[in-house]
């Protein structure tokens, strides 16, 4: 490979000849070998894009940048917005802890690049902008990393996981009142209980999803907050007086969604704690698609020797030995991104508690993990979607026969017999292998006609 | 110990004699030796007595209960509210998840406490309300345990945890503005970084925990939806019609918190995400603190060869062996608190996610894992608040020695002669243990009145 | 309440006339008033016991302490070891992370109550012993503490936990040999798959508790390593040469329990990997556990709309509405203390995480969920061994019916007729509601002797 | 893009010409589209050309392969090995829970990559080998996977994460006997307590790495227990009698590490304790390196402000805004990496724990997140161990100030004057700023001479 020779405060360094990269992204990439390359989020690298021009923009209208190195910052800023020099960033998660390598790697591509733009060469010693005095004016790591995983996070959640969910979150809806009166046996302790509706049951998982999207839109209030501005320890040196408001106005006004500048510069570097928030409300997602998941695995168990209540679609060969084996593959891989999820709010809790001082330096970590949830979760719920929800059915005979077997719909002679005596009914049923109403006209407690009267499944499923 | 004999329809049991607990207590008791007896937390029993009154009131209401025996219903729970048949619950966490054995244990109290409040004996055959036809009226363990659950946690964390943590919150924000022109060296990667004022520091706690407050209240806007009304499995079969939105008016009403009947009962027994919800924000506040604890503690370091920047109270003599040392007690506490509650987070995660059907059946740990968060972190706020923050004090000293040896007010620089030429006056000033004064004069960069004008650090703690 | 003046560095402290402790103690109550007082677990100031008794031996026989001195601990220490003196300990878990007051709040009681035992009274101004230049004779709180901790969780775990387990572990491998030709179908993915026996199925839990058994054995090998002798930073300063060889041997003597001097003091003292590993393997545990009784509660399932296949005990009235149910109470609560012990991993791990130079300041929080997790995972073992695992039957109508109806005997077939033909029966039998007998055979793809030849479960449960 | 039809049991689906992969990887690839393309890690593919080599082996010298498909299929999984053939496994982690169709992958492609090598072309109707019948023959997904699992898990710890994390073992272990005679001030507490030397220091770091790379050993123990010959459900249906020893030692061959046979079938496809172990493991090393870590960056912070008592290495520009800043980066990496696997244990572990039945449906994300903590701890532990550890130097004058000024030296007093005489003796000096000599003497406690005599730091780094 061909190099070139670049330079930074500590000295020359030898970087690939035709990467827009410079010395300090280079040294990380020497420095940090850990797990593959170019591992930091692409929705990391996006947010810069945005960041980098909203600030050139703001620094241009105070004074302090040039209209003409505005211009050709947000020329490169536009490309990275676009994906076009995704191979340009080569740094991974785990290095520095706040991101300062690939916040320079930014400014060093955006400074090569423009400079490439504007005719000249790689290998010039003179560049038209400075990666620190130009493109990271009025800014410092410290405050541009997190402001990235702000963009990048309330970007992510609020175009694609929030719309994801709801997707699913329509499916079950959709289901719940197309199903809202086949009545069927209910289940607590993974015992028969009192009848319900299939509807009303599937009612209780698309309340789970609203709750949780509602979580979600809570968190992203705070995530909405930038620390651009803060420089390097809070306080805003180095930075014009109104940039913090004006960057945050630009940064909303590039990426049409609703930023604004953080109230407090110093908790916005030091801590991650919208972040953590963030993952929380992801968290709790995962905790309803989990519980979602599995009763409709449960509830599709069989064929033949399960519950077999609702019938799901046959995606794929569910076994390399059993065949004609379906499985619940969709359930299976959400409950799998759920597990991950709950994983990585642990990650993201511990690495949020462990700030020092001016500045947390677990950043990149959390935003890696915050990142991924909300990918994962969103991803997960738009699949299980296609390929499960939305091809539910019930099973009609199987429901039928388990209603009528279940010995819980003892349940509604309580307020004509009293609980005792209902118990007497259910236990002799059971015991002897009868039927409710056998069982209740043998012990005398009632006649056959009152117990059509008072035992109906369908009138059980709402109150009296 | 003297027994006395109870039934149930599992036939009979042997209870001590002086108890007002019958059968299904006693046989929960004897099944379930796991732990501490008795640990069922005692805000988990208070919040049945609201309860059962309230059903009481709502049932007499709506026409299906005498007031006679409402009356009697509310004088036991007025008891149990205040405490007084505290010993009458000796159950435990470790039973059956949908703490049935607990509902029935209240159930069994109120009756036979009510028998003998009306002159009866425990020991008489007829007692004057039965524990499940007039107790446990219009409920089932599976409505009323969850709504004891928010019950409980509402008030624990409306009316205890979140005035104790406004209780750091007001002290940090009064020493915040005592500090603010306190001008001291900033930290971040653990290194010397550019100044910023001692309240300036202090005011990134103080947002910390408005916003962790903040998520606080977001997740009790879910805990006040109780799930009651939803009977055996949501349906609220053989409750009354209208009895959901009644019965949490009287909660209501008898607990002055703004209770509401949850907009959907299914959720409400079959997952419990408010409540992982509520633990999470817990969590988000145990982040908070572990921060701010550590970074006291780190500040508070030496005293001779630590950072010592402030001063905290000397509370108990830190050593067994080395005499005249004093440790940072209190924040130790609270990060230990930390720790727990994040602990108990991923427990509460964990059992909420593994509901099935039409209940979740780890209830008693979930509620156990909330409402202990809930209490340590407030109590631990508070003795942090009362014992630690209340007393700290800047260390002038030690903050002006560290100000005026900082390499890092070279940043002031950066405008005037760039980040390439400060860097070499910070590099020089650290190999040759110099002055950045002497440095940069000493490179010809700047003379030393344009030292004298460009660094101060006393400007260097607000934008430009 | 009546009061004494009791002094320590710090100066003059009131504590209640009749106690033992002293003004260290004191201090600490008062300064944490965090969860309910005494929380510190019994197992630590019953292993200080064993702890101070094995010093006062060691110094005695190094020269340091005479041999009156040691008597009079030795019997203080004994009392303490029997627990008459429990009510003399009032700390919280939540106090120093160095447990520094409880060490001390032993070496107040120690002397105090020595000094009454020889006769005088606790408002001498001159004791007998003193609670830190006697007691506390070559220790430290850095090094006792930790002690006290691995021998509280070893002697915990060896004489309880463990054979907790293993009791769970015996009745599971009986009934997996009364099981053993029980022929049923197997379930994967929830769904109906080829047949193996119910022993068989319950031999994978016994494997499973052997594997936990064993994890957990190998981490004692590490909590026998003593933090003892290392003093205050683990150089063992103040103790005389040999001392820390010769107190583990005297632990060691005086529990019956294998104990040695850690190899390192400076690691014994500044992390507690030894915890966290122990904890791991309590965790790995859980685990297990939680698989096992969500098998046996879904195995259990119904009684006439699940899956039915084994019969559990009724130990108590499910349902406080639904007469004659009856529920896996005993699953319940295990998988809870699951969700618990996984939860306290957590906790134990971010706090083992957090140690600082010479010294992990979360010492108690670790003590605490350890123990906690051992005690109740093994107190939950028990239970469940004696009031559910003893008592499981096959259900073997249901199980028969199962194992007809499996469409997955067809995989029997693979090795004469290829998986496709296989499938394509199996599908045909499923879609037409068919045995596969019959849609073998009008598939025309083996005759029906060689479906009865070939299709045998009882052969379909060992290797060919 | 061009296509073949490609047909499975389901029926047809189009496959992109020129690709290995059949019918069944095409529907996953189509009906899992969460995260990127191709993330089930290249381990796990690796360890299945390991496991199909080993098992045509078994089969073929059990009788029921010929010799010609067994060479057709070890060549293919010679060239899997290698490496050459990874752009045909596209397959997610998040796709059935077995990894069925990672399995069903791997056979389709060997089956088709055999039948072109053998002259064949990808469109030909009938190939050499069939992907179920003959290269999945006397397998199931459900023992192939786990067992692929446990050898890539295998294989990854103990030829490349203990022995990453023993070069900074050793690393340290080196620098801990350089250092052996340094004194400086130990800090317990995070405050100034008694000397020790900068070699004990380091030498608790070794103490823990070697502790944890024992636990990784302990946990390895399990997890060369392979599943292969379990087939479907553990019972080994459809595969020859003895297959599963010899088919374990053919991969022991193959691989040249100590992989046998599971002792119980039924536990290693329904439970993966053993990979729940091994994130433990990796966990408890995370626990230490976290330790380790932060206090190297804490003991080299400053460099004017902080503790600053050892020297890392400049490994690049710390600050995008502060000039001349140089960053603990390499700790920084690694206690990300920490926190990631810490939270990567809890989601093996919840995933762990929700097995049913004969089959735990989450192995693809235990497999990711085990594999994914090894990697990265193994590397962060490399890379901290070059371009840090390697580095460290004391920073001589700043230790010796720090242990000059320390007022904890006051401790060597103990035996001569006691704890109380001595707390005065270091309370004076604090409170009046002078040195313990001068307070010592003013207090008329010790002469100077005494003081000189016993005050000797470089004698208190050892027992009396």
């Amino acid at each position: 490979m061909e190099y070139r020779i670049e330079k930074d405060t500590m000295g020359e360094v030898q970087v690939p000849a035709h990467r827009y990269w410079g010395a300090q992204t280079e040294r990380s990439r020497n420095n940090f070998k850990i797990g593959p390359e170019g591992s930091m989020p692409k929705e990391i690298i996006e947010a810069f894009g945005y960041l980098k021009k909203a600030a050139a923009h703001a620094n241009c209208e105070l004074g302090v940048l040039s209209p003409e190195k505005r211009d050709l910052i947000s020329k490169v800023c536009d490309e990275i917005i676009e994906g076009k020099l995704y191979d340009e960033f080569p740094l991974v998660i785990w290095q520095t802890g706040s991101g300062t390598q690939s916040n320079m790697n930014v400014n060093e591509v955006i400074a090569n690049r423009a400079h490439v733009l504007s005719g000249g060469k790689l290998t010039d010693d003179k560049k038209i902008l400075h990666p620190n005095d130009d493109v990271n004016k009025s800014q410092s790591s410290n405050d541009t990393f997190p402001t990235a995983m702000h963009i990048a996070a309330y970007k992510l959640v609020a175009s694609r996981t929030i719309p994801q969910i709801e997707l699913l979150r329509n499916t079950l809806k959709q289901k719940s009142e197309a199903f809202m009166d086949i009545v069927k046996t209910g289940r607590t302790h993974f015992m028969d209980a009192t009848p319900l509706t299939l509807g009303q049951e599937f009612s209780g998982y698309v309340q789970q999803l609203n709750n949780g999207i509602r979580a979600l839109k809570n968190a992203l209030e705070m995530v909405r907050e930038l620390a651009l501005g803060g420089t390097a320890v809070g306080t805003g040196l180095n930075a014009p007086k109104g940039y913090d408001v004006l960057v945050a106005a630009k940064i909303s006004e590039f990426t049409g969604l609703p930023f604004i500048t953080a109230p407090n510069k110093f908790e916005a570097l030091a801590a991650h704690d919208a972040m953590v928030e963030l993952s929380g409300a992801l968290k709790r997602l995962a905790v309803s698609c989990m519980k979602i998941a599995n009763d409709i695995r449960m509830l599709a168990s069989g064929p033949r020797c399960g519950i077999g209540e609702i019938l799901i679609p046959d995606n794929e060969p569910g076994s390399s030995i059993m065949p004609g084996k379906v499985n619940p593959t969709q359930p299976e891989a959400l409950t799998m991104v759920c597990a991950q999820v709950i994983g990585n709010d642990m990650a993201v809790a511990l690495a949020g508690s462990n700030g020092h001082f001016e500045l947390n330096v677990f950043k990149p970590v959390i935003a890696y993990n915050v990142l991924t949830s909300a990918r994962l979760l969103g991803d997960a719920c738009e699949s299980f979607n296609h390929k499960c929800a939305v091809g539910i059915e019930p099973n009609l005979p199987v429901i039928k026969r388990h209603l009528e077997n279940s010995l819980m719909l003892v349940t509604a002679l309580n307020p004509h017999i009293g609980y005792e005596n209902a118990a007497k009914i259910a236990k002799k049923a059971h015991k002897e292998g009868k039927t409710l109403k056998e069982a209740a006209v043998e012990l005398g407690l009632l006649t056959a006609e009152q117990f059509d009267k008072w035992v109906r499944p369908e009138e059980m499923v709402h109150p009296i």
